[in-house]
């Protein structure tokens, strides 16, 4: 165990080595305006009003950096109650204060994301074409989605071969002198030599025909239609109404929901039935477990056969490689922690994969259900796994076979001895991290490593130019772990809230500059994400609170056990309530505020044409931009739905015969 | 433990003993159609068509009884199973099949009932007069709550002068001779001796005009108006509509949901606000806890105080009596057994009233929620209490100091054990139950009693002649238990399944008998118990599928424990994908559904006036047949409703400050 000495000069240390950072990020930045970086930093948060905020970044990202103040604040509270203090302007930040600016929420989404969501709504296992009789008047026009799968990858190999044209013809044009000859095989490395811009002309043209034929067959065949729909309606009230209420007397059929944000649909899961969705998350429930419990045995598997003797004896051709003495410390010394730090590096994308394949229809709710599982791996494996110390299948085994009582008492006693590891902990992964997002390390090394290898056109140079984004999946639950952490050594040992506030407060700086100066984001959900960080904030506390009834029972005032157990069933029961009282402003739009919103809009924009508007909003990604073929929407202009439904299918698909 | 010839004896003796109440019942009734009951009985299931059975006694009745049948063949097809056979046409009642069945619930609701609950909605914590403008075009009529509980204890008391006055004009008629007299004080049993009739009258004047008075007060003064609506529509549609969505940002006030039949309202829980209700429920929840697990501790206390040395100190008076042998015996023998049966017969009263403190609003939520409360209980103290012999609490430290993987143990080894207990259990509580109830033994001695003490007139007669009705909260979670029972011992012990088949084949036969011929439905709630009925059949197949897996871990072949976890698994989730399939069909009603039915309604019936024929329904008790001075609906054929509602307030109630 590190002596607070050895604490101290760590934390000196890693203090400096943050402020080097940011010192080296100011320097290159060498235009006037913004030439004192760091001061410009730390004054930003009075500059920026959280309003202008939201119209420049989106609603996800103002409220993602509100965790980090909530963070800051919750725990510089819990600090001044230690000394018996009292703080007004903190409380205002509270837990049960931020769930009640949803009414605000829905004001200041910006404009353009926040019409397509009031509008539009999303059906999915619709057996045909949009039978919605008892709504039809309201509707503004319908949207089949088509399988385009097969179409964007003939697009996207197309874009590809486009780019190699440009670049040979690049080539040719600064140096006419030498044609420029190319192999027809994988990236041109082997195969036929052939003159390259003659090849890939020949290419584009074939990939041409290829992709009309598809984008016949896709409009054209019944099959490639989705069970499906994008319907969008005139009012915002229509869209309310259909959106609340159940279609069908199967509620798996007709599943209507908000349409996410045109940016936010994932096209792949449009088209998985009822009974295979649940089938499907069943086996993922399965798996995630599996992972979270059992991952330390294949790891340690491959660690096996990453030792000196495993790869002498897989690969003897190594031998004498790796009787080297330097080779041989390498392996032993950090191989298997590479593995192991592989691993946690892929562990997010395997979360994103699992869930990708439970179904969600949305980026944001990909985001959602990944950061909660992650959560779960990290309060098991970092939280629980640091403080009892063991792989986490032995944990369980303890779980099942230790008696419930015990364990807080094992975990709360645990608890006090593990603070110095902690406190190292933040300061390598947190302060650190933090650190490398503000010169984003990183990005800064794929984008030269991709400047070098890949780059061939100026099209190439600025997809390898990402500005990134938040990525909510993995930072939300780091932070749970450190919210998680700050409550449970509030009481045991403060002396490590000081160094959770200054990852909260740095994060709260660092991400809030890259919001408004960097980030591009991907889509715009509305803040849907904060029902899920006031839950898992709840779940801290009630852990925290378990763990400290565990170790006062312990220190032999089992008297007071009793009382103890009322804060967990507060906790809970206050959780409830949030949820009956706030959750239903992240998932309904009252039909109050909806019809208020029409009636502004129809005295504000009286000229104002949705259809227009609204026309391209949910078209597949690969049909945007091509004027010709590209599906129509099923509007209500004509006045009987179903025959005019049938009528403008068969006029754009020559399509017939399919009943309806 | 008793050997297997004591229990087929016992077995027999029951038989016969529950045989003689049938004959005994057999034989009163003398009309020559109902000569031979018992036959009648049992071909009545071919007899009354379910559909009739619906239309005659409801839906809540022919669902109720057909958990019996359910029970009755999932157990024979678990007898089949274990005789390696299969059977076809029980498969067709079993647990999957059932629910299915839901939109024939629809389909066959009595007609009144279900237009009530196809057309209105109840609105709770509305900040004043409506004002759902959103929907005000659809609206037929909404009609405001009074709190009139005042007034209908002023009623009630002038119901039972009146009574009183009835009483005595027939003793005077009879006897003109003596006038008769009574006393002014309670009961007439003492205080100043008057004229009975001239009493009366006089007492009955003064609360006709004490009743003018507050009938006035209700009607005028804004305090008397609770925070809730009933609000009827013109069409299923409009309703469906706004019993599904949010209607206000604040999802506490306008708290829109589905009416209760009129019938079904209980309407003291109309005023109560979100915090409160959260706050009451949390109460309720810990209060349940405690007498879940504690309830022994009072009733030792009092069973201590009801021992000889305790009744000799509290009351020496008595103890020449309790020195008699007799007395002594009998108190130390029998008055503790009492004391806790008092309580158990109470406990359902308990369960009751705590559900009304929760503030639930309509009669069947309230039993439903009692029925969940008791289900609960008889968990804990009956089944386990019985297996693992020990007061709750006991048990409950058990489980906190045992590994959880040694509970399933401990209990799983002790089942066999118990299998005589139950089958006494089954036989005394069950049959005899049964057979007790088809001879009305309970509301027998009641009638008895009140018809010999307190029958005056022929009013008190007829409501003395109580036919009764199914008491859900009481006898569902009874039929949980032998489910259970029937669930566990299947495997362990099938000896015991032919008990709890003749219990249910019985109890089938007897309740549809009842259901047809003897019982008056207080409401009907389109059987909304259904998916509670559901989830505890698959809480006691978990809870047999742990305690197999806990007995199977005892007898050395634990191998297969890993693959004996998938049950429990598959069977939540089986569950959970049951309710996201069938559970909205008990609480949503489909817009297409309810479309369907206008249309047809209003080709059927164009000439139908929906207002007249909705227009007493949703009018407190205390307001019905008084045609004065009954709260005025206020409906929509005055075009501006926020105007028109003040207005028609102002007119009826002569009350105009009070800002909407």
């Amino acid at each position: 165990m590190a002596s607070s000495e050895d604490i101290l000069l760590s934390a000196v240390l890693n203090l400096l080595s943050a402020f080097a950072f940011l010192v080296a990020f100011a320097i290159p930045t060498t235009q006037p305006i913004k030439q004192n970086v760091l001061l410009k930093m730390v004054s930003e948060g009075s500059k920026v009003p959280e309003p202008e905020l939201i119209d420049h970044a989106g609603l996800d990202s103002a409220v993602y950096i509100r965790i980090y103040l909530l963070g800051a604040c919750q725990l510089v509270w819990e600090i001044i109650r230690a000394l018996r203090s009292n703080i007004q302007h903190c409380d205002k930040l509270s837990i049960s204060n931020v769930p009640s600016g949803s009414p605000r929420f829905w004001a200041h989404l910006p404009s353009n994301a926040q019409m397509y969501r009031d509008l539009s709504i999303l059906i999915l296992t619709c057996p045909g074409i949009l039978q919605l009789l008892q709504l039809i008047s309201l509707i503004l026009m319908q949207l089949v989605v088509y399988n385009a799968n097969n179409l964007a990858k003939l697009v996207e190999k197309k874009k590809s071969y486009h780019n190699w044209l440009t670049y040979y013809q690049t080539k040719y044009e600064r140096n006419p002198k030498i044609k420029p000859k190319t192999k027809t095989g994988f990236w041109g490395l082997w195969g036929e030599t052939v003159d390259a811009i003659e090849y890939y002309t020949a290419e584009i043209e074939q990939l041409n025909k290829e992709e009309t034929i598809e984008r016949q067959k896709v409009m054209s065949d019944p099959k490639a239609i989705v069970p499906a729909a994008f319907v969008s309606f005139k009012s915002r009230w229509g869209a309310a109404v259909c959106a609340q209420t159940q279609q069908s007397s199967n509620p798996t059929i007709w599943l209507t929901q908000w349409a996410p944000e045109p940016r936010d649909v994932y096209w792949d899961n449009l088209s998985i039935p009822f009974v295979e969705l649940n089938v499907r998350k069943l086996l993922m429930a399965a798996a995630f477990f599996l992972l979270t419990f059992f991952f330390m045995i294949p790891i340690a598997f491959v660690q096996s056969l990453a030792s000196i003797d495993g790869i002498e004896n897989k690969l003897p051709v190594l031998r004498p490689l790796i009787q080297m003495e330097v080779v041989k410390s390498f392996i032993q010394g950090v191989l298997p922690g590479i593995i192991l730090k592989i691993f946690l590096i892929l562990l997010p994308m395997i979360l994103m994969a699992m869930s990708k394949i439970e179904g969600y229809t949305s980026l944001s709710s990909l985001d959602r259900r990944s950061a909660t599982k992650y959560h779960f791996f990290i309060l098991i494996n970092v939280f629980l796994g640091s403080i009892i110390t063991g792989a986490a299948f032995e944990q369980l085994q303890r779980f099942v076979e230790e008696p419930p009582s015990e364990i807080p008492k094992t975990v709360g006693v645990a608890i006090p001895l593990k603070a110095t590891f902690f406190i190292t902990y933040i300061m390598v992964d947190g302060w650190a991290g933090i650190a490398a997002e503000i010169l984003r390390l990183v990005p800064l090394v794929m984008f030269h490593l991709k400047n070098t290898f890949l780059v061939k056109t100026d099209q190439d140079r600025e997809q390898a130019t990402d500005p990134g984004s938040l990525n909510f999946s993995v930072s939300e639950p780091r932070i749970q772990l450190y919210f998680l952490l700050g409550l449970v050594y509030s009481v045991v040992t403060p002396i490590l809230l000081p160094f959770i506030i200054v990852f909260f407060a740095f994060s709260y700086m660092v991400f809030r500059h890259q919001i408004i100066n960097v980030y591009d984001q991907k889509y715009e959900s509305g803040a849907s994400f904060w029902p899920d960080v006031h839950r898992r904030i709840l779940v801290g506390l009630v852990i925290s609170q378990l763990l400290l009834l565990g170790l006062l029972s312990t220190k032999s005032i089992a008297r007071s056990t009793p009382v103890m157990i009322a804060l967990p069933v507060l906790t809970i029961w206050f959780h409830i309530f949030c949820k009956g009282r706030y959750e239903s402003a992240f998932i309904k739009f009252p039909l109050q505020d909806a019809m208020v919103k029409d009636t502004l809009e129809r005295a504000t924009e009286p000229t104002l044409n949705l259809k227009a508007y609204l026309k391209d909003a949910y078209v597949h990604p690969v049909f945007k931009g091509v004027e010709l073929d590209r599906p129509t929407a099923l509007d209500d202009e004509e006045n009987n739905p179903l025959v005019a439904t049938k009528r403008s299918r068969r006029s754009s698909k020559s399509q017939s015969e399919e009943g309806v």
